[in-house]
């Protein structure tokens, strides 16, 4: 098992490396691109004994070959070597509160194939889990893949996940989930070793792997969703704190009024006042009682108002669509505020449904990180949406099992 | 230069050790008790000539010697390699708002010697620094130290801290020190390396190596004293943040009241209501105006009131003295639930004068905290006073220099 925590983290699979060295070799083998035998001893100190052997084992299980030559170098050619992304395949899932998307990856979480599907989380495991391993399989028959191809399953879920076990725990907008063990499911449905983390996770790892987040050491990846939830990368690995709840920033208090009462039961969470849930009720209202012309006229259309609607009505220039989401985007910003003075991150990326509404609510978000936070800790700081578009979480769904599995960033430089 | 950030540390001085390699063997060396060279070998997997050649400078720097014994096995004596930890001598200063604290340590960051003085900080680095270098060869002087035994120094500074040039930055209690280079002053004054941090950070450090935090990967250690702010431990490290200034939680908005102006400007700030200078503030209003009957005394007999008067108030059970306490530990335990949900930490360790006022205190700054963190985060969170009174800053202060010039962690285990 590797690195934090991990120790903990009891599958009935054992990882496809057996020790933290050979996980950080492979990481530098990937790195390295057409690295030598010669070159790996030199930067890392090991003896020629403990490399050759371990390369052995890694060529042994598949992940590593010998290739004819350095592409690197000229003149006489050297027995380099290439970590096989093709290897196998990964499973990533990335369970939102309403949608589910399924994606495939090679061993280099290079996204192959993915599907999205509609889904509502509350309807509790018994329905969604049947509904996942459906989709999966279906997606592995479509790509001609058969079982033993499939190295690991990666997913993310809409609420707090206790990592070592990968059962969420009281998870306010996911009812019937609690400590339900997802991963035992998935693992005897599938045939696979399988990791479960809370979405905003393998959010921030996807935008880490491949997205604004790449060559970023210290960033957040905040998700305004349904609910709000945040993932950290500090020290550029995943930081889930001491029980895998780190980021829950959705039940920060930020008001006092005793009228907000949010999921979790407690008064004024942010969440209850800008997670999208809260924003689609109040556009609902708007649309019923006229407050908003644009919103009156879609609910008359559709039957309903969604939280996407007031995007619609933003670009309308409807007043009171700039009044929410300016609102929310200010009690946001004000808990980001707190948030950089505590962390002091290089990058905050925000995703998610409600940051797609438009230039607006991130406006609203960076003029209060900049209003109410020490000029010190802003100096530096980039607040930017996310680019990857949707892709965020099957990429880090798909780079976690990497993490769990095969890959473990290799920890200090060789000098002298 | 070893670990995050520090390779931008630009010192006058080279680290003691030229390669994280070499500080890392050392960090082994100094837990392994008596380790041998084989015994490195196989924990490390690195080659004979690598280690046998490290371990040569590092016994020709006078680091590490060779023991005739292999302590902890019987049979065959054997050579084994012991951390000289009396090879040179640390200076730890530990400067506060309005008191000095001087230590002196050996290579194990044991404090060999300490004397503390009132100084009051405001007064800017032109008077504070040469009473600190006349106060640090005083100190040598009484322990018949000589220049050359000691190795380098180690300050904290009660506000942010650019921690690579080792300035403070618009530090809000510490008028007239805005990017005065304190590192250049004392190595020119001193003649040995200086890193110079938040007096938090250092804090958290000390109580790391030898406090509550022995043991403990992610813990906070939160200082309330005249200003209030925190240092991060993370996964067994101190995290500064990307400007380095990451636990400024004294100017996270606690209220919108707009008559509480705080020293940075902005309003409702949580030191500008629970500092140590705000409670003194108080506590002399109502010795003054006769609110508090116990204050007005105190006032009478001294001319003034200080922030430890609250507690002579508070153990003679006076109501406005029970009030104010009772309001700073709710406002700072409001905050740190916020801290909670995003860090969740395993530990909350609180030091600094206010902290020491009362039992009182923490039992409303754990109320606040438990009735507004998630369930989850707070399921196995301890929040505990310091218990190295007074100590946790220059054994910090130590420390940070040991991991700057001498220390390293070795980061992963070797099996199989």
């Amino acid at each position: 098992m590797l690195g934090e925590k991990r120790g903990e983290n009891i599958s009935a699979y054992s990882p496809a490396v057996e020790t933290e060295l050979e996980a950080r070799l492979l990481w530098l083998i990937r790195e390295g691109d057409h690295i030598t035998r010669s070159e790996l001893m030199r930067r890392t100190g090991l003896s020629r004994g403990t490399i050759v052997s371990r390369i052995k084992t890694l060529e042994a299980k598949g992940l590593v070959e010998t290739v004819g030559k350095n592409s690197q170098r000229v003149g006489r050619p050297s027995r380099a070597l290439r970590y096989k992304k093709e290897a196998g395949h990964i499973v990533a899932v990335d369970l939102g509160a309403t949608s589910l998307t399924i994606g495939i990856a090679n061993l280099n979480a290079e996204i192959l194939y993915s599907r999205e599907l509609q889904c509502d989380v509350t309807k509790g495991p018994a329905v969604i889990l049947p509904v996942i391993v459906d989709s999966v399989r279906r997606s592995l028959w479509e790509l001609e893949l058969v079982p033993s191809q499939v190295k690991g399953l990666g997913m993310g879920v809409p609420g707090p996940v206790e990592f070592a076990s990968g059962k969420p725990v009281t998870p306010p907008i996911m009812g019937g989930w609690h400590l339900f063990p997802i991963r035992e499911y998935l693992e005897s449905a599938l045939g696979c070793p399988v990791y479960v983390d809370n979405d905003v996770n393998i959010m921030a790892l996807g935008e880490k792997w491949s997205g604004l987040g790449k060559n970023v050491d210290n960033f957040i990846f905040v998700k305004v969703g349904t609910g709000i939830g945040c993932g950290i990368v500090c020290r550029g690995e995943i930081y889930r704190g001491e029980d895998g709840c780190a980021g829950d920033i959705g039940h920060i208090q930020v008001t006092n009024s005793e009228s907000i009462i949010c999921r979790c039961g407690n008064i004024g969470c942010l969440e209850a006042v800008a997670g999208g849930a809260a924003l689609e009720k109040l556009a609902t209202e708007a649309a019923v009682n006229g407050k908003s012309h644009v919103l009156s006229e879609i609910m008359k259309a559709k039957g309903y108002v969604k939280c996407e609607d007031i995007g619609i009505a933003l670009s309308h220039g409807d007043p009171y669509a700039v009044e929410i989401v300016r609102s929310a985007g200010q009690l946001l910003g004000q808990t980001l505020a707190s948030i950089v003075n505590f962390f002091n991150p290089a990058l905050i990326v925000i995703g998610g449904g409600v940051a797609n509404l438009g230039d607006l609510f991130l406006a609203c978000v960076r003029e209060a990180i900049y209003r109410r936070s020490l000029p010190l800790a802003t100096r530096n700081v980039r607040i930017k949406r996310s680019i990857l578009d949707g892709q965020a979480g099957i990429i880090g769904a798909a780079v976690l099992v990497l993490e769990e599995l095969y890959l473990q960033k290799w920890p200090y430089v060789m000098r002298g």
